[in-house]
């Protein structure tokens, strides 16, 4: 009595609220071993890191992106194809300084924070996706572009929307490279 | 500077690769924080068991999936129906016993261990898809269905595929709704 269904080629999809759920897990455990809400923070930018540096080669492989000319096309490709391919959301992204080396990208709704209602009391510095600031740093320094994100509003924390700020930090040998 | 994208319907599907390595984060900060293999396994079980009991009401929304009529029936939703909308893979389904009460889930490839090699020799005890089996338990128990759910084999550890045991755990006012 076996039932073998028929096979079609699997897709590299699963379902966003298996991913929430067990994200939410992941964070729980982590406030369950520091007390400390930054040392939370640190722990998940880490595990975050870690996981940037391995995704990348997914990314660049499945995604077919060029090399970016500037910081504003690489501000654009992590919204507009990387945050499409991994989390099925697109975020808009402006350039919040004149300098053209920070940009936001803009969250109307986090997927990953939907079964999440509110930040508990005594969690109130818990950054809930600081995940996926660790995944934007390490993927974006496997191409060589040293970055801080971090989230700069969080509608968790009653802002209006989800905003995650990324500053390239630039170094002597870009300017030859930089556009504009 | 400010780039809005056209707003698409979203939907219910991110990257498996994410969610691969991000469950990877979380056993391994679970093997951090136990020392025997044995309560990394139960943590992960009970963890699987708490989104288990929250995914089932997306699952019975997002399947309009009706009542089973018998424990056959339920083991082909959760791998043809239930698999493949939160995993998307479909295991194959044999039925283990001549009570009927005990099935097979049978994945040649399991989704979660993309980037996992093999354990490592301090962690053989490890079941490192244990919350899956939390997961099922959990959403069973929901529709009312008491059910152990186990690893019979696992990839991982050598064997030649992964293999979880669903074990219907019968009551007296079952046998009236039983078929065959």
């Amino acid at each position: 009595m076996s039932r073998s269904p028929g096979r079609k080629k699997e897709n590299h999809k699963i379902s966003r609220e298996l991913f929430v759920l067990t994200y939410g897990a992941l964070v729980a455990q982590l406030c369950k071993d520091y007390e400390k809400d930054e040392d939370v923070n640190a722990c998940l930018d880490s595990m975050g890191y870690s996981i940037g540096i391995r995704l990348i080669d997914d990314f660049l492989a499945r995604s077919a992106v060029k090399k970016c000319r500037s910081y504003s096309e690489t501000a654009d490709v992590i919204a507009q194809v990387a945050f499409k391919m991994y989390l099925g959301v697109t975020p808009s992204v402006s350039c919040s300084s004149a300098t053209g080396n920070e940009f936001s990208l803009i969250l109307d709704k986090n997927p990953l924070v939907d079964f999440v209602e509110e930040l508990p009391a005594e969690r109130a510095s818990l950054c809930y996706c600081n995940l996926l600031c660790g995944v934007i740093r390490g993927a974006l320094e496997m191409v060589h572009l040293a970055a801080e994100v971090s989230f700069l509003q969080d509608r968790l924390k009653g802002d209006a929307v989800t905003e995650i700020g990324i500053t390239f930090l630039r170094k002597p040998e870009d300017r030859k490279h930089r556009r504009n």
